[in-house]
């Protein structure tokens, strides 16, 4: 039988536009002798669409959109994932069209991701349906994790409908996994996933087919829409599985990310504050590649705590990207706000409260060219600094996207490398100088901070780990040390409640994969 | 059996506080001859815990308490809730202690609570247990609303523990449904709850006895911590349930959401920008009755649009209130700020970017002044502004907290004349004029929204009666402008996405009860 595998960038609630693909790829199959054509979880609604699973008008969409579907599916058959109404609660099914006409739906048995915990409800899950000459078993997302799933012994295939967010390390894992399955069950095995960004997530594709020996026999693209067909008759040759880099994913993951969130709200600028730091280069550098140089601006605002090299390195940065940027003085505005303001300090000396004042200029200048021209913000704040509250809020902490947050300084750092080789933008300075907010004489983050090697193990334990401030000592780190990274982790949460969206790239975004609560007494964990 | 019940404040994580409170409780209700004293659900721990729910460290606290707790208990049985620690999951859990020994724990069948869904694994649900001469049905949570428990014939005693938080209307519904349980399943009941704010949260209390003809023989405070002791064997007289006035019960629910807010943070002092309007009045007053005006200040911070009476009215409530207030005129740094930026808005007139700017400069002198002396800003956003996005981000939004972001404009007005009833502090002016920003020459609130009368029911029907557009339109409403209001909502959710914790008071708060995409076509829902 030959099978086709649509691996589509979906918007929740565009209803037409996803159908208009979905639509697209079954005559394609059509065309290309496919006798069935499989697309992802939630296809026709897009994914994660939140409480709009319980919006009655948003889930009659999904009905009348999948029934316009099945009457364009003449001739073939397809399996197609959407949100179905039940008795009062709603789960993620398979729709099983044949002849144009919907013959079954399928659930998912567990809900397990977070984005969807508080929304969708369980059902039965995985089950068999006979398509050509094949006993097919269809299961829906994370269903397909259930330990020891028993498929029987008449199961000639496997449809795992996923939409698996790209994470750190997930491809290869996910690969690895899969073959595993297809080999134990002794099933040949489809797994079809979403690509493209949905504002915080980014879905990577990789949707693939595995033969019943567990060998990879067709591989769709990482980030990037793709369409197959595989006669599943023919014993295909193995395909080797491409090595994983880690700093192209997360590129690729960036670029995805940042495209669809701009595609999909109807954006096309972006402005970003230049500090000749290695954040805001990236950042910059990133949004060239995705949006264009005519389409990227920066600001660059020194104050009278700006090293020269500042001004100079990010005079570079935007020459070497060929971006349009102002230099904006903020000493005046800051003298402004300082002497209106001081007055009421009783006498007390210069400290965060000033530095903080400068970098709520520097936000409330983006934000002013923002509303003037309909450039979009980009933060550029990191996860090292966000983890640890090293941020202004309502200073470096503006913006409507931030794509660097879930990346540590020291990835940043590996990301930056990355990009200077595909093509040199980023100046030496920015990337070999030591990390200064410069908001005082002479500051270096590490006055307040660790080094940011011993700072990211620190927190990559204590967030992506979740090790207590015991273990992470008794792993060989300074006990005090760990202690204070804590304490700030746990006392900056309140900073992290009030920022922007971070693109997911790891396995525990803040204030995402791990959720505190913003008042309680954490001293029983020290 | 004497049975006494214990409704106290807990502190998330404080297990020296929490076990200090409950054993204090215990000797109390030994002292007063009880047989039994019951806590509410996740006492020990304290509630929402969210991911401390998963935290080893954490649950073992609740363990080593919980032994500690039951070491103090003898001569006496003790009902007391916590999170517990089972296979691979952690669940809500009432601890059954006699003879100073936890003989059994009960667990929570249904998780059904947003704040815990993702942190908590369902159970078996309820037990009987055999305390005294007494069969005791011990019900977690919100396991008491399960369809047709069957508790069976045996039982005497229904005892629900309960973390029920204060939500407009809920505390009659809550003792109508316990008093038709008692009566229908022909056995007593005892219902314990939290008192207390747990950031965005307030526990309002009103434990109660019903005997089992459903009338209510003993009901704690609302509000307050409580202990009582009652003798189920005795014939206690009926009592009459107070009634609920709406506006009493959002005082007192803000009064301890506030308090404890500071308290359990470790806050003393709160400054409040105040504008002449009605959001900062009320917020203001509310402040001064709950931290004392010793503790509380007001910034007034007129622009060159300000009227003249906008400054008359902020002086006159501090001046009622006898607060500290002082007033920065904010048009130079206004002036520097705008002249500093404007060479780059490309010849483009006065807009909101220039309203925005000045909603800026407010929030960044309240931040310093925060930063420089410690005083919480208390944010003054309602509901109705933060649903259509009638605000400026990074301006009225900036705060710790915001304690009428879950009342419409409506409410607000409403709560003001509570106040003014208590003690007239709020000026006449504040609650007579037109609502205006007062950022651009002769605004109004009206000239970008409907008149609040006419927004706050079309909001109330979007947002808590969860109506699509076209039922409003179809209860009489103009569609035009129901779909204005609902355009509104959907694209200023990045604006709420970014902004301070709101104290719930309504059955859906804006980004809890209700989350959205922040990327999608809402077009589909029109």
């Amino acid at each position: 039988m030959r099978v086709a595998i649509a691996q589509l960038d979906y918007t929740i609630g565009d209803f037409d536009g996803n159908k208009a693909k979905i639509v697209r790829s079954i005559r394609q199959a059509k065309a290309e002798g496919a006798q069935l054509v499989i697309f992802a979880e939630q296809a026709i609604s897009g994914r994660p669409a939140y409480d709009l699973l319980n919006d009655p008008v948003f889930l009659e969409q999904c009905q009348m959109t999948l029934e316009a579907i099945a009457e364009q599916s003449a001739g073939i058959s397809v399996i197609v994932g959407l949100p179905l109404a039940v008795d009062n609660a709603t789960i993620s099914a398979a729709a099983i069209i044949k002849e144009g006409k919907v013959i079954k739906y399928i659930g998912k048995r567990h809900v397990m991701s977070r984005d969807e915990t508080l929304h969708l409800g369980n059902s039965k899950g995985f089950e068999i349906v006979r398509i050509g000459d094949m006993n097919i078993a269809v299961v829906i997302g994370s269903d397909i994790h259930i330990h020891n799933l028993d498929f029987g012994s008449d199961t000639d295939l496997i449809v795992s409908l996923k939409s698996t967010a790209y994470s750190r390390g997930v491809v290869a894992k996910r690969h690895d996994f899969y073959a595993k399955m297809a080999y134990r069950k002794h099933a040949k095995l489809i797994v079809v996933n979403h690509i493209g960004g949905q504002t915080d997530i980014v879905y990577d594709g990789w949707s693939a087919v595995f033969n019943d020996r567990g060998e990879c026999i067709s591989l769709l693209k990482g980030f990037e829409e793709d369409f197959t067909t595989v006669d599943l008759g023919a014993d295909l040759p193995a395909i080797v599985l491409p090595e994983q880099d880690k700093d192209e994913n997360v590129y690729r993951a960036i670029r995805v990310g940042l495209k669809d969130f701009f595609v999909k709200n109807g954006f096309s600028k972006a402005v970003v504050g230049i500090s000749g730091g290695i954040d805001s280069a990236v950042t910059c550098a990133l949004a060239v590649e995705v949006l264009g140089r005519e389409n990227v601006r920066g600001l660059i605002m020194p104050s009278k705590y700006s090293s020269n090299h500042s001004v100079e390195d990010s005079v570079e940065l935007a020459q070497n990207l060929g971006i349009r940027h102002d230099i904006i003085n903020i000493t005046d505005t800051y003298t402004s706000l300082r002497e209106a303001i001081t007055p009421l300090f009783e006498g007390k000396p210069f400290d965060a409260t000033e530095e903080n004042m400068q970098a709520r200029i520097h936000g409330a200048m983006l934000m002013a060219l923002s509303n003037k021209l309909g450039y979009i913000v980009l933060n550029t704040n990191n996860k090292s600094e966000s983890a640890v509250g090293y941020t202004t809020l309502y200073g470096d902490t503006v913006g409507s996207f931030c794509i660097l947050g879930d990346l540590y300084k020291t990835e940043v750092y590996s990301l930056a490398r990355y990009i200077n080789r595909r093509n040199r933008v980023i100046p030496e300075n920015t990337l070999t100088k030591a990390p200064s907010a410069e908001l005082r004489p002479e500051q270096k983050d590490t006055d307040s901070l660790p080094e940011y090697e011993l700072l990211d193990a620190i927190l990559y334990r204590l967030i992506e780990e979740n090790q207590s401030v015991d273990e992470i000592a008794t792993a060989g780190f300074d006990y005090d040390t760990v202690k204070k990274v804590y304490t700030l982790f746990i006392k900056n949460g309140y900073k992290r409640y009030q920022t922007p969206p971070v693109l997911r790239l790891s396995t525990v975004t803040l204030g995402k994969g791990k959720i505190l609560p913003l008042t309680y007494d954490f001293s029983c964990l020290l």
